[in-house]
């Protein structure tokens, strides 16, 4: 009666209390991750790339949900895709490129969201939200930040029926309007350190596209310090990818390599990018998550200045680091195995599906009662666990279902 | 010692406990809430319009932090805007109508998100993501819908260096995306009804514009549902215009009417319009929150049907509704007073601030101390207390600091 959710058997991400208060739940257990961190020493531009082989805007299969999904030791890309469609993750907007996140996959996201979210205000951020039309002549502001953003903007030319007199880029990132403020907000050290943070989206151009991993629109959370050292802007990249770090290994147990870009990878307008890459299950890195020491590259641009405490004025040292919806991929092809999705429990939205059974309609009150006893049981242990009590469907498509979902079963 | 938050006196709303716990907490008494509910009856399109009277890209005031705010009662419109720059609620962004919404000011949207989220999941919610480009043509399938939202799109006409062969809205609202996919997720009446909704950011060419109220770039959370038979659609609609009802009333403090937009208010698109509003400050009265009953007017034009359990074809029968970053100006425009910024305490990011001070130096440990006992104090009492102890301010800047920002002393 209870199909409990496939998981990882890294143990110690599992309350251990589990399974011995409720036998019936017998979680199967997958050694996978243990037997392949085979890791990549670095990480090349052409690594980082190549996992974008497919456009999100790939003609949709005519699978049915019945179907099982192409093994993952046979097509690891038909495979990826097939279980987005199937566990009902996202699916393709209208327009090329761009993604739905249907509610299993944003809960996810929201889980993401949930612990990062409390980690940056510990670490002294506040959230705030910044407008997403920037005048084109900000992103020329700064050389190598127009270079790298130039030939992925998507740009606004009319607003309200007429033709802007200034082109608007959609963000693609906020560095350039992030400055614009700070330079009206900093005036001397006391407002320095200046720390915040926001869950946006954002849009790249970009042609080969793939869903969660690369896609037109994004979201992602962006966070920009400004600080009145170098010392402090370096410290504040190191610790955000340390807070990206520990996150991918104790919330959603992808071990990732930490480590800093080459020259060519480091991102458009940073001294140095920081970034949290893991090995997916077909031997290709994913980068996913990067903290960038901005140095005065922005300031100087902006003319983002400070009065420091001997009266002299001076440009401000910054930082921005971000963590996308792309991190959602890189769950996706980390645990999950040839019979479709498996998910970190502290990050999975279910862990446990009760489906009730009874041969003789007596028994329903019976067996309905029952099963909310285990559910209730559960959910007091701190599972997060579903009872499919719908009358609509039969108990052998339920268990279809979930385990095409998200779930197998004992 | 201490300085406490100047609190709207609806008792109901403050924990009875805290000014007998806390004999230092003292917080000031005002009773213009409880002096001024003389609602209008109905909300004609003046009158919801009439509070628009500047434009966010007004040209800043060269106010300076230390000045004291324009009474509200001398000059309501300058009041509200000096509350929003000296209160560091928001700013204006670089493109005319946007606006940049500051830690304080998203801590409020960020109150009204979590109450907000977990309504909507109580009642059967999920959330989730739709991209916010839009083809044109969407737009244009719903007569009435083209009608309303044409004048005020802003639109993507370049992507990837490239004149794009389709322009693309930014999202005004997403009732035409949310049914094209609607259309490809229902089939039957087993998958009604679909209850999603998503937090996100919106685009509206306004010509008159003011911080939070009406911006050209906003955030809101927008739900959408698809219903077997129109009666269904009905409940779900008033069911939502109750939660914002209840939310106005229980957490902000401000006594909304509830109602039906007249005709030609009613949203485009849909069938009926249910709204909260409530009056201003100004004797204005402002819309809070919608809740639409869409009818059939976008399954009809997106062809959205689905099998009933009788085996006929029927369009399903929909709603949305939607509460946005206006509710932080209708919070402002509530409760403020002639001195500045007024938070009801459910939703205030602070709710007392505590400004520590000592003569000799040699006191200072012993008054940091007893100021880190009364903050444990409050914050075990459940109180979002602040201890403003930092040493590059003066006593004196930091009360005048707190004041103009949120706080009254006694």
């Amino acid at each position: 009666m209870v199909v409990s959710l496939r998981l990882p058997s890294l143990s110690s991400l599992f309350l251990p209390s589990v399974s011995r208060r409720s036998p019936a739940v017998l979680p199967r257990h997958h050694h996978r991750i243990l037997r392949t961190p085979v890791f990549a020493a670095s990480f090349s531009a052409q690594t980082t790339v190549s996992e974008t082989d497919d456009r999100v805007d790939t003609q949709k299969s005519n699978r049915v949900q019945d179907q099982a999904v192409t093994p993952r030791s046979k097509d690891f890309n038909a495979w990826y895709l097939d279980v987005i469609e199937q566990a009902e993750l996202a699916d393709y907007g209208p327009v090329r490129g761009t993604m739905v996140i249907r509610p299993y996959g944003y809960a996810i996201w929201e889980a993401i969201q949930d612990y990062l979210n409390v980690k940056f205000k510990e670490t002294g951020h506040s959230n705030m939200y910044f407008p997403q039309f920037i005048p084109y002549s900000f992103i020329e502001k700064e050389a190598s930040h127009v270079e790298g953003f130039s030939p992925e903007l998507a740009v606004v030319t009319i607003g309200g029926g007429k033709e802007l007199e200034e082109k608007l880029v959609v963000r693609p990132t906020s560095e350039t309007i992030v400055n614009h403020m700070f330079t009206q907000w900093i005036h001397s050290y006391r407002d320095l350190p200046l720390m915040v943070n926001q869950w946006a989206n954002v849009t790249r151009w970009e042609m080969r596209t793939k869903p969660f991993v690369r896609t037109l629109e994004f979201l992602w959370q962006e966070g920009h310090t400004a600080h009145a050292t170098p010392e402090e802007a370096e410290k504040e990249a190191i610790q955000m990818i340390d807070v990206y770090t520990k996150f991918a290994y104790e919330q959603t147990a992808i071990p990732v390599i930490a480590g800093r870009k080459s020259k060519v990878e480091t991102f458009a307008g940073a001294v140095k990018t920081y970034t949290i890459e893991a090995m997916m299950g077909d031997r290709k890195a994913l980068q996913a998550g990067t903290s960038h020491n901005l140095g005065q590259n922005f300031s100087r641009a902006f003319g983002t200045q400070f009065t420091d405490e001997s009266g002299l004025r001076q440009h401000v040292w910054q930082t921005s680091w971000a963590v996308s919806t792309r991190f959602v991929g890189g769950i996706i092809m980390t645990h999950g195995d040839d019979t479709g999705l498996m998910l970190p429990p502290k990050i999975a939205p279910i862990q446990v599906v009760i489906i009730p059974i009874w041969k003789k309609d007596d028994d329903r009150a019976v067996v309905l009662n029952a099963a909310s006893s285990v559910k209730e049981a559960l959910h007091a242990a701190g599972i997060k666990v579903k009872l499919d009590d719908s009358d609509q469907r039969t108990p052998g498509w339920k268990f279809n279902f979930w385990e095409m979902k998200v779930c197998g079963y004992p």
